[in-house]
């Protein structure tokens, strides 16, 4: 297969985009934009971010879109478009190739993604750069680091520690649930989430390198610091079935590729907040506080444990 | 270092953006638009389009921008804002990395286009994946493949095969003219040629995989053919001296990465356009013509040499 037919195979699975949208040329044309637009790039790896014998190519190409869609959920934005940079290892044939684009067109289908175009180059690790844009609705404003104030209350938008549980459980050669594998594998972006948090939250970030260390970039960003309670981290119940409460903790607080949601909200919107999210049937989890002390605390000590997960270590 | 050091000395060589644009967040916002906005992505993989031995880090981040905005160019785009995502094998370092951000920063500046995020992953080879965006000028349309017909002029805004000598030439252990390496290490896109050529032209391409391989992708968009002729063909004084004629020819014709850009114009436009080229200084090199026999031919001859170049042969 040449580089065309590759495309061909990859496209296919996807709706024609309406025009002035559209793959075919040089570059694709998006229409004017009256609201804020967003974009945001991440990639996807071999040997760094999946493998073959734990990774279907379907999860594969949910999973590079996903950690994008995350992106754009925390800024409060609404998902247009993507653009998709394949790295191809010889060997990918376009069975294969057909599965990492049905992956992703199911997922661009639920959120109402345009894959716009793309580019194809060989490579020794099979990856997929994703660049996908988003446009803020009308009126509003979207969402940063660096607005969450001393006093405003911490909330996640699910569960923290599955994915990191399901590496750690696999790294020690036991069973892993299959609610943390799904949860590694097929992360699901909260877009309804972030969406319905942008009225109220100060500041927003994407749990994707571990719970500590991006509220630490929430905290840098913002000029404060936040303390946050073991007994209030959202843990899963399987999770908590799967290991003692230490390890749970732990992977909670630094286990990173949650892709769940972190807003901070003004004490006094907190359960306006609340309502809000719970009568789109969400879940908020309540997990600390901002405060003036800088950096993060657990239980009021300053956490020492391990910064986060990193992709480059 | 960490992954956020490596962001930092990337970033460092470039212009902090105006807001609201800007890198921090988990997505960058783009203000309104009223123009159609080009998007493209294209990936620099060492091993595939480089390598250390030949490149130097300042060329592998100024060809990493060039090849996307020569995509920008073919469009009648105007460049705005760029997002890299790095692949980093270990062993890179900070200063290696901060000469790549130089390079790809000062191409920047040259073209007022603004690195508003990116990303970085580890990885086994060394890649740069790009996203640009960029604007049509108001009451212009893009430039499409898809607007060629018969009796079109052809003209290219620079001259072909240069690269193509220099892998040519050094695949046969031949000293490599300092013209050509540049124009396969250091190619300039042709933003300026771009803008001028679009009141006239009824299609373009950048051609980046090989003249006849390039004009038949506006072919096969256009519903139409193309005729070439051999001696019409730009050749740059170097390639002339360097290869013999049939082999000068030959490179032109589906050498690859010549990254200038191939429009089509109406003949009752021909005159105007080349005036309107001459007088902003820039060159036009007048090729062939649209027809209506499908496929590209040469000297009154279907093309049977080799496709173009390749990136995944």
């Amino acid at each position: 297969m040449n580089e065309f037919q590759l495309i061909d195979a990859f496209v296919a699975a996807f709706h024609p985009p309406p025009p002035p949208l559209g793959p075919g040329d040089d570059c694709a044309v998006l229409p004017p934009a009256r609201a804020l637009t967003c974009v945001t790039t991440d990639a996807l790896v071999e040997g760094v971010h999946f493998t073959r014998r734990t990774f279907s190519f379907e999860d594969i190409g949910h999973k590079a879109l996903a950690v994008n869609l995350s992106d754009l959920a925390a800024m409060g934005a609404r998902p247009r478009w993507a653009l998709c940079a394949l790295g191809l290892p010889d060997g990918v044939n376009a069975t294969e190739l057909r599965a990492v684009a049905k992956g992703m067109a199911a997922l661009a289908k639920v959120h109402g993604v345009e894959l716009l175009g793309g580019n194809v180059t060989r490579a020794q690790q099979l990856s997929l750069t994703l660049t996908l844009g988003g446009v803020v609705p009308p009126g509003r404003q979207p969402l940063l680091r660096s607005g969450a104030r001393p006093g405003d209350v911490l909330y996640t938008s699910g569960f923290l520690g599955d994915a990191a549980a399901a590496l750690h459980l696999a790294s020690h050669r036991r069973p892993v649930p299959r609610a943390l594998a799904l949860a590694q594998r097929r992360p699901s972006p909260h877009l309804a989430w972030g969406l319905a948090a942008a009225p109220f939250a100060s500041s927003a970030v994407d749990v994707s390198d571990g719970l500590v260390q991006d509220l630490g970039h929430v905290c840098a960003a913002s000029s404060a610091g936040a303390e946050l309670e073991r007994v209030a981290l959202p843990l899963s119940p399987t999770l908590r079935e799967a290991v003692p409460p230490p390890v749970a903790q732990r992977l909670a607080l630094s286990g990173g590729e949650d892709y769940v949601l972190l807003v901070s909200v003004p004490a006094r919107r907190a359960t306006a907040f609340e309502r809000a999210v719970a009568k789109r049937h969400l879940d908020a989890h309540r997990i600390g506080r901002i405060s003036e002390v800088p950096g993060v605390r657990v239980d009021g000590l300053p956490f020492r444990g391990p910064g986060g997960f990193q992709h480059r270590p």
